[in-house]
């Protein structure tokens, strides 16, 4: 099993998580986005949207989208709750990371970090904000009621959401207002098996 | 079961398409999300997140996210694949739909149609352009290939391309480029079962 990926994208480390936690053996293959590797001919030919993480099984078939990817990987594991409603809910909050959390956090971090903050982004950035504290406000309140996001047990939720969060000052975002979170994010570190991002 | 939803939201028209097709009875609650309903407090304890579409179940349990709340309904149909990994596609699909293809053409659309394309967004109007188009390339690669998304059955990935897709021209996308998707769209609309957008 191959997985193409960068280190830096919290989408990936989804991914390097649930494969340390399940112990989960794959390939590692960097990928640069920045020299385009993610639009050559042979990586289209493995995701013709252009982009990491991917995932190539030895029999060749391949899967995309950072969620689905965790998803299959922990299909038999209590990373994926045994409950329709509970897993539902599940998907509910993955769905929330790529459209609310995620287009916000992880993109003012992009800017900030990995960009150094260039004034042609500069406004995009400001406007990042006001979305990606709608979106902590959103967690700290499920997470002042309950222990993890789908309940009192982890799950991809928790994978998903931690990625960006908890690197989530690094695009500006101050978490020590948000008790809840930070609480969370020292259940998820104290997990077996849990990595840090590189 | 109650759904809180705007006919002319396409991520609500999943749920009206999924419902109509598994013959589930719902109560509709039309909410005007330009009036505000969405962040009143009433509504922000049923989805902290203010959005739409938002289901209630019988003993009070809520759930959001369009693509969580069609997987939750048809969880024993035949729209949800049971080999793991053509399930882990329709996620990918779904994953796919989210960020890759709504905000594009649903957001062109949105400011078209429903906003008579305003001066102050006619820049971010054309810039939604080519991700879009980005998009229905990789949708017409896939369904000359296979008559649906994930193969050769219908699923909930087809459910919820299908939502933005079919509108995509309201958007200013000329779908006639694609003829892979054009029949598609012709395969959904005679599944049984099948109702129009309002």
């Amino acid at each position: 099993m191959k997985l193409y990926g960068d280190s830096q994208s919290g989408n990936c480390y989804k991914i390097q998580l649930v494969c340390a936690m399940l112990a989960i053996p794959h390939q590692w293959i960097a990928v640069d986005i920045l020299a385009g590797e993610t639009r050559s001919a042979a990586f289209l030919r493995k995701n013709p949207n252009g982009k990491i993480p991917t995932l190539e099984l030895d029999d060749g078939r391949t899967l995309s989208e950072s969620n689905a990817i965790i998803n299959y990987l922990a299909a038999d594991s209590d990373l994926l709750p045994k409950d329709t409603f509970t897993l539902a809910k599940m998907q509910q909050w993955q769905c929330f990371e790529q459209y609310s959390h995620e287009p916000y956090i992880a993109v003012a971090r992009f800017i900030a970090k990995y960009q150094s903050m260039p004034a042609s982004r500069q406004a995009e950035y400001k406007a990042k904000q006001s979305g990606g504290y709608l979106a902590l406000g959103v967690m700290e309140q499920q997470l002042a009621a309950t222990p993890y996001l789908c309940g009192d047990q982890l799950t991809n939720a928790d994978i998903s959401l931690y990625a960006y969060t908890h690197v989530a000052h690094e695009g500006g975002f101050e978490l020590e207002r948000y008790p809840a979170i930070l609480a969370w994010l020292g259940r998820v570190e104290a997990t077996p098996g849990f990595i840090a991002m590189a």
